[in-house]
């Protein structure tokens, strides 16, 4: 009785990669009473099939009409007009996150839409990069030991981060707060704008007059650096569109830097040349 | 008495991750008379020490004196003096090759150094990127089923081909031939000038002020991005100099691109940004 009483009905509109594990993730998990799922066709059916979900809702507000917690992981673009539909169904002591990789429109967009409720919704971002999407790349384990962000945009959003702890804790990640604008700085630097370079290079490289002979030939470092140039254009223009005047800000530092290499290849300055080369490479040693 | 007459010494020249990998293969595969090595300490010893050759040499004339075949592994810019050094002891049977990853300047060192000999000598890159090096991170298998490409210069040099495939077989690697032009054109492309972008990357992050938050959020997709930033900035200051060319060919098609992507979010367009997220995304998934 008393665990029934404390089991949650928790409803994840989007379903794909993301959403899918999150749901997978609270199912594994066997503390909640339901996790219902919706995703535009053929997608919720996918995620039915695959059993990452318990229910397919028919509607955004169908899914969220009995839920006590509300993970929010569709496309950025598609945000706003999930929240528009969630409002009026949206249960008074329901509270709402999202998955979104870039905080600062999805939070302009809750703010807009949810009237009194933004109070209820915390900002979030569990990381896992992957050049996949879709149900099919999703499971239970794809969070475990990586960063799950929350990033409350006002004071009161700061009192749900322990309970969306309880609540997520069965995905493995690791949780912690950080500012919403720095935070989407911090991700056009270490995520959109990598993304942005590789899509770059895999156009410039497709364009060129050596596109089937690069394909013949490509080792290690050109797969390694590429590898995320093959995740979806749609969600990813989304993305940096969405985050569009921090990712700016990375381009042009990055287009300064690549300016000064060009220059010193240009002019066989091996001094200035193995400089940018040597700060690079004592960086990224850090990492590892 | 007939094995010991057909078994062959080898000369390795370099015992880095690459020249200690083939004489480690060299080795293994129990058909050479003796697998001499030569690098400058603290390689050298090293590299005797990790077992990857029979004997270590004092210098590059020690090595090469009695050898059969001869394998130059040095740093690029160390070419022209090591090959000035092997010409007055090289035996004049004596078969050389080199595993530089750019032709046309070892090609002109070789003809420059070599004289007669030049003939007796085959071009060659055996492809196996790392951003690893020296003799701690050779090993024996670093070469199975990757790419050994021949490089003649001229058509008296491809009949040896055949002989060093018949030596290099126990490395386990597929062998074929390219024109060295074409070569470097492709690994400009493939190799070179994606090292240069990892640096660019790499180098731009660690001069912003988010250069800790970056190594402290740093995700899959900016590990793989930038993990051969981490390579030796010298060795690489040295290929890119060396291949300078074609390398500022592929810059500039980069950076073409780049403005078209940096223009395109700017002006918020998504269409446009999209097109080019597409043209690398449909390239890059032909790649896997």
């Amino acid at each position: 009785m008393t665990a029934r009483q404390t089991a949650l009905t928790v409803a994840v509109i989007g379903v794909g990669m993301v959403g899918g594990s999150v749901a997978a993730a609270l199912k594994a998990g066997g503390r909640c009473a339901e996790v219902i799922g919706f995703s535009p066709e053929p997608d919720g059916s996918r995620a039915l099939e695959l059993g990452l979900i318990d229910r397919l809702a028919s509607s955004v507000a169908d899914a969220v009409a009995g839920a006590d917690r509300i993970v929010l992981a569709a496309p950025i673009p598609a945000m706003p007009q999930v929240l528009r539909e969630l409002r009026p169904v949206l249960r008074p002591d329901a509270l709402i996150t999202d998955c979104a990789s870039a905080k600062s429109s999805v939070i302009a967009a809750a703010d807009r839409e949810l009237g009194d409720a933004f109070d209820r919704f915390l900002p979030g971002h569990p990381i896992a990069g992957s050049e996949r999407n879709g149900p099919d790349a999703a499971r239970a384990e794809l969070f475990r030991d990586r960063r799950w962000l929350f990033c409350p945009a006002r004071p009161v959003q700061t009192q749900w981060c322990e309970s969306w702890r309880e609540v997520l804790q069965v995905t493995g990640a690791r949780f912690s707060e950080i500012d919403p604008a720095l935070h989407d700085r911090v991700f056009a630097e270490v995520s959109h704008w990598p993304h942005a370079v590789a899509f770059v290079m895999g156009a410039a490289i497709a364009r060129g007059e050596l596109a089937e002979e690069a394909i013949r030939y490509a080792g290690a470092g050109l797969r390694d650096t590429s590898r995320i140039a093959a995740s979806p254009a749609d969600l990813w223009s989304g993305i940096l569109l969405d985050n569009a005047g921090p990712v700016l800000e990375s381009a042009e530092r990055f287009r300064a830097e690549l300016d000064r290499l060009i220059d010193a290849l240009a002019r066989r300055d091996r001094g200035a040349l193995t400089d940018i080369l040597d700060t690079a490479s004592r960086w990224r040693r850090r990492i590892d």
